[in-house]
């Protein structure tokens, strides 16, 4: 049979990692497909240098391989979404199978992209735009297909999750941390993106909408980042039996669906807990299945560039079948796509860690709980620590789950009184219970 | 479209399983499949009265199903590998494709009845095979297609799993724990495929398999159970920063495959040693995208269930294509497995805890560590209990990783020490490294 051709665009880390890949591991690929995948067309702005792109086409105008007659699969892996938008839309008018890693292009443009590729009759896959190497989208949309989803966490974000490492391994302050990861290169310049939770909220977007069979929703995400977070904050949940971790949360409710990325109490004795560092982790709770868990590497070279070329051996895989056999972009057939209300972060519901800042004086703990009871507040636990500043101390309260909306009034009422002495610090904590 | 008939032979708790799924996520699955996936013939001895079988079609001749000229898909769940064996043959020569959960018939009779799949042009799907709900064989198949994949070693016997949970959990002997295990229905009357290691190792003979792209060959599996664990062991395991589990390890090695299921100490840290009671877990090493780890339900009517209909699921797919676009059955196209040697248990490398119960005098040490020394085996670490018995303490060593030959010759000399007073205790001990 004659080779598959593909054009990559892009040779930065996803792109070169895909393009070495194919080389590298050419004898274990052709093994399983039975068909030679040949890397035909590159399109790069500026040659590195870094690979060998001897017999293989190379031009600096990118739209070249996508109006390449010969190419039959583009990888577009430049990042961003304006131009990459012009040239997945390009290459799915040619009639070419695409597969991006492009996490922003896919939440904020995917109901465009998709459209245009089930009107085309091409695919648009995108394993590596989620948790790099770990194949959580084949699993969401092939694996669980059975299942009815309930909810599904997620550590999506592993500069985030570094950072977090870090501060509860060492004792380090947030920004301490985060220099020390730009120069490690486990950070960007600009930080924005991940330590903000923007990234983490992108894959979010994708997830849930496998998940549950909605479109895309990027705009409704709550996103909250991890800037705020101190390291007294981490050392109390840790006395409490808990970790933070920064996670992007989809989860049905009968009123609609909850999207959010914030920090997280989760106790430490759970297997999500546990993972450190750049690794990535995705609990999907299903109602045949129950639990299960996906954990691996979120990025790199290897990782990502093994999410694209499973992508790229699924489409050599579907070039001789009809549409049909297909498996949906979004996991359920276009047309199926529900339009569940996303709910606005007032109405979610979760408990709490709120860390007070109060006078160290008869009655405060006394007005604190009042106020939580009077908002119809469960308290799970109280820690109070001796004072560190004169005359005032830290008191930290679990709550029991509660609407968000409720929490709000109450903090507003905390806050109020004269004893509490600085804005109430409010964490998320879920159970991750089945 | 005309739905897709299914006949399933056996309704125990896998069949029941995919029965009552396929009827309660009708719609999410049709949501997915674009097609409705319609339970048409059962085949059962005998009708427990626990499924609504109205408006099927009901045989107690289990071969009627597959003769049933409407039946599109044939769902082997009876078991066993004699019955089951000429049931799956017969299907795919009467051109019906098949889903399987067993495991046995599989890693004994695989290799024949995949022959038979192919030459027919139908597919034998079988994710229920292993580790339950978890779709690790899809994982390994598609979404770690890129990779070559270096080693895997699975919790995927959740009996055993169990077992050695409440073992250290409750500082209770095996026997003890098994007969209430029994009692929960967590075990079976006659254990001895679960604790004895065999279900485990006809699991690790399926993944291997598809991990590596060479047949499926269950003899040459090394197999030991936990029948002969004590809670001591268990508990000076724990006291040096280990936990038991009951692994299935594949490992490609220049010399051949290593395929062994045996208790084994991991280190406490590490993921897969905080899987618990009857949940699965397979760690996989690629090459591309290093350790990823794969969690949840192993057993049980929705877990086991929920593979069963992702099979479907997958049929469903391609019966609108041509058989190019299938995933080969064993991963690797048939003609390019590999023949592989599987290397015998002598020859696998390993770090071992070494328990020795020696007289309590001066020089027993040295012997030992000298015996150690002379068959070129590195200690890593030494505990030594006071005595506990009359005259006698337990030596724990742990070794640095050596070839089981080297350490058989070190464990004869060490047993001939006239102060070693009781067969030396060995347990094997794996890193995990990546």
């Amino acid at each position: 049979m004659k080779p598959v051709k593909v054009g990559i665009v892009g040779l930065g880390t996803v792109g070169g990692g895909a393009f070495n890949l194919l080389k590298e591991n050419a004898a274990e690929i052709s093994r399983r497909t039975g068909r030679y995948i040949q890397v035909s067309h590159v399109g790069i702005r500026r040659d590195s240098g870094k690979y060998d792109l001897h017999g293989v086409k190379v031009s600096q105008d990118i739209f070249a391989v996508v109006n390449d007659p010969e190419v039959d699969i583009v990888v577009e892996v430049i990042g961003g979404t304006t131009t990459a938008r012009e040239l997945v839309l390009t290459a799915i008018a040619n009639g070419k199978h695409v597969v991006t890693a492009n996490k922003a292009l896919l939440a904020e443009f995917g109901n465009e992209i998709f459209a245009a590729a089930e009107a085309k009759g091409v695919y648009v896959a995108f394993e590596a735009a989620v948790a790099g190497g770990v194949p959580i989208i084949k699993v969401l949309r092939e694996g669980l297909a059975a299942n009815r989803i309930e909810w599904l966490a997620g550590i999506i974000n592993g500069t985030g999750n570094y950072i977090l490492t870090e501060m509860r391994d060492k004792g380090r302050d947030f920004a301490d941390v985060l220099k020390e990861a730009q120069a490690l290169g486990y950070a960007e310049a600009d930080p924005t993106f991940d330590v903000e939770g923007i990234d983490a909220a992108h894959k979010l977007t994708i997830l849930a909408s496998i998940a549950f069979g909605i479109p895309l929703q990027f705009a409704k995400v709550y996103t909250e980042g991890i800037t705020r977070l101190t390291r007294e904050d981490v050392s109390y949940a840790e006395e409490l039996g808990y970790r933070i971790k920064n996670l992007g949360i989809a989860r049905r409710t009968p009123e609609g669906i909850e999207l959010r990325v914030h920090p997280t109490l989760i106790s430490a004795d759970r297997l999500i807990a546990n993972v450190h560092g750049v690794k990535n982790a995705v609990l999907v709770q299903s109602n045949a299945v129950g639990p299960t868990l996906y954990y691996g590497a979120g990025a790199g070279a290897g990782p990502t560039g093994s999410a694209v070329v499973a992508d790229i051996v699924d489409v050599v895989r579907s070039l001789s079948s009809d549409n049909n056999s297909y498996v949906p972009h979004l996991a359920f057939q276009p047309n199926e796509l529900a339009d569940t209300p996303i709910l606005p972060v007032e109405a979610i519901r979760t408990a709490y860690y709120l860390r007070l800042q109060a006078n160290d004086k008869p009655g405060v703990l006394a007005d604190v709980t009042r106020i939580l009871s009077e908002n119809g507040i469960s308290i799970e636990a109280i820690l109070q620590k001796p004072a560190h500043e004169a005359g005032t101390v830290p008191v930290i309260i679990l709550t029991k789950p509660v609407i968000e909306r409720e929490m709000n009034r109450a903090i507003g009422s905390l806050e109020a009184l004269t004893d509490i002495v600085a804005p109430v610090v409010r964490i998320r904590l879920e159970a991750l219970d089945a």
